[in-house]
């Protein structure tokens, strides 16, 4: 059975003007997010938007103003045409999927009378991370506190980039409700503060992660493991897990809960970047449960870093 | 005659209920920020917004996130009760005047879980420039190069605060175009690429600078200047003037334009803060006139802080 087919809109403009008149409408807007090459736990998203909103918005958009100079931009992955099918197939399809180009291209801007630097003279590639190359893009978001701990530790200027290009995003789509995945907690955590801070019209839903039959988180970055990583990666789920567990069981001393599951994943063969466990909403780290956390560690298995985490609710 | 009178909103969510509203009845929606004490000059933003819009919106809001602790915000004027008749006044009135007591409390966030820091915690005071006083704000809007020149100089969180409020008030209000008075020109420089940057689906005016009868511009402080000095005070627009007449006359080295300026200045008492010719867009410093540029100053006068400047297109 055919489900709809979604509108492919690329450029900035004629997105804004597609919500406007379906909201004239009486339509609610759901919106979710992505870099594209999905997978199940990106379609839950969309699942999770239609329980929220009448119609849905999808982005696909690799934003470089997340990647440091040294990271993996030019080799993220991508599958245009198989994230169409995937998300023509998904129940209830999707409305639109917003595809732009370029988004920090102000070509056309009232602002740019020649005195920018334009997108030729930076070579085509938008590094915005770097400012000077951004082609004087300058305004950032940044959740200040948020944006420091966990993987704000070894990527600086993450979490600037991706508040940014959410806070972008969200004016361009003008959405009524935004599902992000807990898979990216400090990210899920970081748009739900600036979205209240900035007074963003706009409903923020965390969607639980969804795993692979042997517990591992699903993310684009999976298919980058070699076959034996991919096994040993599982490590990263069963050790949180067991933390978890033990937790419930009445273990309450974070730092044991930690070096248990550092060792379950140091004995399969993964690298550390962080095993930390915080607070759920200032995510600062607590040594003691006593009310609502969460576990989140970064691994390294070769050179693919995944990340994942657990909530402790005591 | 009476004009029309002015509906006022203090709560976000009914402000944000009455834009949309009224977008969806196919009006277009005029906004023109204000901190109150209105004077000419505000009532001539909102004479320009009825040019580009169907309904105004005024907003009134003093914001602690642009002071210093060591500014005056404590003695910042305010007159609500003749800011209201004067906007009733104006030709075509005003629709809306928003009047938020606090635009930093998320007392019913759904993220305020108690482990944030409330009002009364803080004195009731929101002193957001100081992070840790802002009751758990932390997003910030940053436009990195514009906020660093000229007033940003001697006011380094002014601009982040200007922004991010900025950025606040165009989510709850929601409007077509916004109208900026150029006399606050570095601000209308930073608000106009913080759209742009951003995707605000938003039009940014510039308003001409209103001036008393003598040349000084309009601005609430104005009041604040002692009978002599409010006299000596009308050397600034002299000043800038005189640059503007001796450049049309050849006059294009900046160096010398400033020089003058500044002696004209001074010889009347005042104390210069800054004195710049900058190009209009980058607001870069220039040595050599060349093309569109705008001649910025700060002064004081006793211990009231005045700034105004001149638009040069040769």
């Amino acid at each position: 059975m055919a489900a709809k087919e979604a509108i492919i809109i690329t450029d900035k403009d004629e997105m804004r003007k597609w919500t406007r008149s379906m909201r004239a409408q009486g339509n609610t807007i759901g919106f979710v997010p992505t870099m594209g090459y999905l997978h199940q736990g990106h379609l839950s998203l969309v699942q999770d938007a239609h329980n929220q909103a009448d119609l849905i918005v999808v982005s696909i958009y690799v934003n470089p103003g997340q990647f440091s100079p040294n990271e993996d931009l030019s080799t993220y992955p991508s599958d245009f045409q198989g994230d169409i099918e995937k998300l023509n197939s998904v129940p209830g399809g999707v409305d639109v999927v917003f595809n732009p180009k370029n988004l920090y291209d102000y070509g056309n801007s009232q602002i740019g009378n020649g005195s920018e630097r334009n997108l030729e003279e930076s070579g085509g590639m938008v590094v915005s991370c770097v400012e000077d190359k951004g082609m004087g893009h300058e305004a950032w978001v940044r959740v200040e506190k948020l944006e420091k701990g966990l993987c704000g530790n070894s990527r600086p200027v993450f979490f600037r980039g991706v508040a940014t290009v959410v806070t972008k995003l969200f004016n361009i789509v003008e959405p009524d409700v935004v599902v992000f995945g807990k898979k990216d907690y400090q990210q899920w955590r970081i748009i739900q503060r600036m979205v209240r801070d900035l007074d963003f019209g706009i409903k923020v839903i965390g969607s639980e992660i969804v795993r692979e039959h042997d517990g591992l988180a699903m993310s684009s970055r999976n298919v980058k493991l070699s076959p034996a990583d991919r096994q040993r990666a599982s490590s990263i789920s069963r050790a949180l897990s067991r933390a978890q567990v033990e937790a419930e069981k009445g273990q309450v001393n974070c730092r044991e809960l930690i070096n248990t599951a550092i060792l379950t994943i140091s004995e399969a063969g993964g690298t550390i970047d962080y095993a930390e466990i915080v607070d759920q909403e200032s995510l600062e780290p607590v040594e003691t449960i006593k009310r609502p956390v969460v576990f989140c560690v970064a691994v390294c298995f070769g050179k693919v870093r995944l990340i994942d985490n657990v909530e402790i609710d005591l």
